[in-house]
């Protein structure tokens, strides 16, 4: 490499005008916040037109534009043509909305930049703070370990890496998945998410260890099924390692009867993981903790606050009673990160021995400021709104002849469809699906869809803190409107 | 449930007073950005008072206390106490600083808060067009796939993973490891980061499925003993899966030959995954970039930009030159997230497609626009000052004979020790690391440390834009005054 001349001046990526970045900065704050109050007014969700989307193909830049350039082109061509989860009138698959003050709170994080793999650092604290919180949030023991991830899927990962580690019979880290013992054998209800699948697939499982359960009429677990299942799969010497309850699946928002499965798996000896990607939160409204009874129960536990918390992406949380087997699962601490007593590298927590990451970002603050800022009743009382709401839809529907109601409403999330006209089944799914893209393309709202049997059900998932009412009202209008429309 | 009285407000967690949120919003700003400012005159690094930390014991906040006052705890306790890397004397493991405009980049993403699972929305433009830049930026061929990731070592196992379910050689997806199969092998030099290890137990594969090789005097993995394995193996009867090679080792920053490991690997008809978590982007200067020759021959690539792009935690990144290997190795598409052609649910590019995320934040944006911003060529440049900061550093030592150098200095890692007075290699340990610890209470510099042999070595890993040369004069000179003071 050819020496570099040595009045070549020291280089850096911090501003040269450092009163031109912070006026910028101000700029951003008034900008984004403006966007956020005024979200009302504009529509759930707009099509990118062909020019925008050109510009997203221009090639690699080499010299500099500036970040006002660049905050420039954000502007134009991004701002305008978000998923429309921030919507008061998105309720499409399960997101949240993020929050005015947890868009701050990720700006903090992002400036402090500290590395929550561990270390004597405040990050640490405010983790494990926001991590006894949690246990709190959900009536989880106190000596139960945690870490925060990037979300559900992240979240099911963990927990069942802990019950394949330490419930697998052999040292699966050290040996890998062995067929000379017994196979092991991982059991969740048709309705459980995709994300449950990966997780197994991803371990080296494989999909066919994943026996799918039926469901009942409420969409919960065949008790009787399961039972069934795991003592013919035991009967056939194979190894029931793990049940998945779900504590609201993400078709209909069905809750399992995690009491019993809680049950079952001690009378079985089997790990019992509880899915509350966002179900595990309606634990945090006293009237409806009871639909989640049996969660506190559970060997881990995964749950979101990006979905029903309402805070901005990546955070989700994964609980595991046994501190030790979660920190045996992960736990590698090479020489170069030994633990040590005094210095950065000091404490006595270090995240990255109960996950996948070594490096990790400060996903806890936004957390921690959040529960500060509002206190968790508050979010308790906003969860049983959303509750509220998905009753007050039902009910819509239920009064109006030209829709039906497809699934039970059990928490949050309501499937219908338009049936106006004597149609085979059919020709209905393909009205809804239909009337789904328009309703997108009005702007006006935004659910997604689900199938439930053979029938297309448009599917209203309320995580939304900024749904009143009326908004509902404006739904149930829009889409006999253009149910007529369609004809 | 009791019905809820109909006169009750709609809550949300927006503001009730935004202009005051929008003033507090700019408080932050001005506070973070006048933090980053004066970073220099603060210490790397202090230890947490016992005061500071019991009040990280507190229990769940059940009422409100406002986001004035829990900014206000941010500031007084949180902020005073992080890992140190922002600072320019922190040289510790492997970690970037953060920029000032990614703080507000990290901002923005939070504040649309679209979800890059996928769909027809802005982001996904964003990321793919990065994703562009990314294969453009290591020379990587254009159909390649790619996704943004947590870190490197989220990066190694969506690589590592695909591998797996590409090149088992039967339907590991379905059927998970199986013993019937010959057993995967995978090779990397005993240099190879730990989250590799954490990835091959993860997938079930086994850590006794790794296979470590012996490495040469410049710590780069020893061909002859590779080859070697490969056959032996081979004759076995096992399946030689995948050859990992670094681009950067974590310990002294050593290179594999890549392109002897690529022609290898091609000969074998072995995956070849390149872990080059900071040392990928070495290919960003023109003189550096032939280091690393070979690596754009890989069938996977991992790297981070929250390391050598100096950009907030977390961004990484993995390349895979197959791109349908890598979509098959993770889709699930159930039936409720099907693509569609209109709406929301549009587009052709869903990401979750092609790793453990279903929904994923908008990380994209802040690399996005900080290329934007700088234009590629300036971080070339501050990458090679990085390294030439090490020569310096390298030099500084070689001058001194009271510091040893302990390993080669091929890229941004110096690993040196304090020597003076004849003394044992034990005794040299306890000094050095009785060192290290003094040095970062100090303040005044943070580098980490690394076993080099049975050599304690003080470990200087040089990721940081805001070093200048006269921090390394201020390192040795402060090194040299605490070994003299420990005696």
């Amino acid at each position: 490499m050819p020496a570099v001349p040595h009045d070549l001046p020291d280089e850096t990526l911090d501003p040269r005008d450092w009163e031109e970045l912070r006026s910028l900065g101000r700029h951003m704050v008034d900008d984004m916040i403006e966007y956020l109050r005024t979200v009302r007014d504009r529509p759930v969700w707009q099509p990118i037109p062909d020019e925008v989307a050109a510009r997203f193909r221009q090639p690699l830049p080499t010299a500099p534009a500036g970040l006002q350039r660049a905050y420039e082109d954000f502007r134009r061509y991004v701002l305008p043509y978000p998923t429309g989860n921030i919507h008061p009138r998105f309720w499409g698959w399960v997101m949240g909305n993020g929050t005015p003050s947890g868009m701050l709170a990720d700006m903090l994080a992002a400036g402090v930049n500290l590395n929550q793999g561990g270390g004597a650092q405040s990050g640490v604290l405010v983790e494990s703070q926001v991590i006894d919180w949690c246990k709190s949030m959900i009536g989880y023991p106190g000596e139960a370990s945690g870490i925060l991830v990037s979300g559900g899927s992240m979240a099911n990962l963990v927990g069942l890496a802990v019950a394949r580690n330490s419930r697998a019979g052999y040292d699966v880290r050290t040996e890998g998945i062995s067929s000379s013992a017994p196979a092991m054998k991982l059991y969740a209800s048709v309705e459980v998410h995709s994300s449950v699948q990966k997780a197994v697939e991803l371990l080296g499982l494989g999909q066919k260890s994943l026996h799918l359960i039926p469901v009942d009429a409420a969409y919960a677990i065949d008790m009787s099924a399961l039972r069934k299942a795991i003592s013919e799969d035991r009967a056939a010497g194979l190894h029931p390692l793990c049940v998945i309850g779900c504590a609201g699946t993400v078709n209909t928002a069905a809750l399992d009867p995690l009491d019993e499965l809680a049950d079952l798996c001690v009378k079985e000896r089997i790990w019992f993981h509880v899915d509350g990607a966002f179900g595990a939160l309606a634990a945090l409204s006293p009237e409806l903790r009871p639909l989640v009874k049996g969660m506190e129960r559970a060997d881990s536990v995964a749950f979101d606050m990006h979905k029903w918390m309402y805070l901005p992406y990546e955070v989700g949380c994964t609980l595991v009673r046994d501190s030790e087997a979660h920190r045996r699962a992960f736990t590698l601490t090479p020489e170069y990160l030994e633990h040590t007593t005094r210095g950065i590298a000091g404490g006595d927590i270090w995240f990255s021995d109960y996950g996948v990451q070594l490096s990790r970002g400060f996903r806890a603050l936004k957390v921690w400021m959040a529960i500060k800022e509002h206190g968790i009743e508050k979010f308790g009382r906003l969860i049983r709104q959303n509750v509220e709401q998905a009753r007050y839809l039902e009910g819509l529907v239920r009064v109006q002849p030209d829709l039906e109601l497809v699934a039970p409403v059990p928490l949050n999330i309501v499937c219908f469809r338009y049936v106006a006209k004597k149609r085979s089944n059919e020709e209905l799914n393909a009205v809804n699906k239909e009337l789904l893209l328009r309703l997108h393309e009005s702007g006006v709202a935004a659910p997604s869809y689900t199938m439930l049997g053979d029938r297309y059900a448009l599917r209203v998932c309320i995580t939304n803190h900024r749904s009143k009412k009326e908004d509902f009202d404006i739904l149930v209008r829009e889409v006999l409107r253009i149910g007529k429309e369609i004809g």
